[in-house]
């Protein structure tokens, strides 16, 4: 039996296992970077689900946690998009198990992240997508965006 | 003589001024929705400016302020890109006057701007470009994401 329940606190090794295996899914296998992600990635989402900033969904099958996602309100500059608020979401750690994909599990929880957006008053959410995720996001009216990312070059 | 220095809450008004100026002549021009992102950006930036989350550099013409830009600090998930950090920079309002395009003022406010993510510990920095800037930060290193956005549709 298929069951969607909010996360709460003591969700947050699950999201953070959920978080790993799918970075680890979209080719960043290093372990030493996935290792200290989930070191800090762990207590920042405990912290953040108990100040109500991070809303997460975890389907369970037959008790058996299957898929996950989470909706991380950030604070953000009012904007001619919905210039009457301070705030965007980011739609963040969507996983699905892989022998429960194709089963629409990403679907209904991606839909649950736009409603308590909604809920919350938010009328702009955000991601980055997989190329396996495009088509769904696609489906719900995402488009992509001008957004350009600079990372420090390590020195060496 | 050109001079550039750190923003104050005091900027305030002219961060907005020249936020507002950005996005008009990226050809959002409703008078409405400029109107209401000003007002609601506005004490927005001072709150943030205060709270040092906000970082804005003011460049002067001979006293007279003809560009400006800013760095915003965003919690942010640790990410295999940066795993040991829980911000991520925002680069955002790059304005330079009309007048005073074309000298490289917009180069060295972004130069800036990187230089105080750096100085914070913070290794990714990423912004929304105009098809006008694409090339300025290419040249700065960044790269096109996989971003997708989402507006809620308004009800009609």
């Amino acid at each position: 039996m298929l069951e969607t329940r909010a996360a709460t606190t003591a969700d947050a090794a699950l999201i953070t296992a959920h978080r790993r295996a799918m970075f680890a899914a979209m080719g960043r296998t290093q372990d030493s970077i996935l290792d200290a992600m989930s070191r800090n990635f762990e207590p920042w989402a405990a912290r953040m689900i108990a100040q109500g900033k991070y809303a997460g969904w975890i389907t369970l099958d037959d008790g058996r946690a299957v898929a996950s996602a989470g909706l991380l309100v950030l604070d953000w500059p009012p904007h001619p998009l919905d210039p009457d608020c301070e705030h965007r979401g980011y739609l963040l750690n969507v996983f699905t198990d892989p022998e429960h994909r194709r089963r629409g599990l990403a679907r209904v929880l991606v839909d649950i992240c736009l409603a308590e957006a909604h809920r919350r008053g938010i009328r702009v959410v955000t991601l980055h997508t997989s190329d396996a995720g495009r088509q769904l996001y696609e489906g719900f009216g995402f488009r992509s965006t001008s957004e350009m990312l600079f990372v420090e070059p390590v020195e060496g």
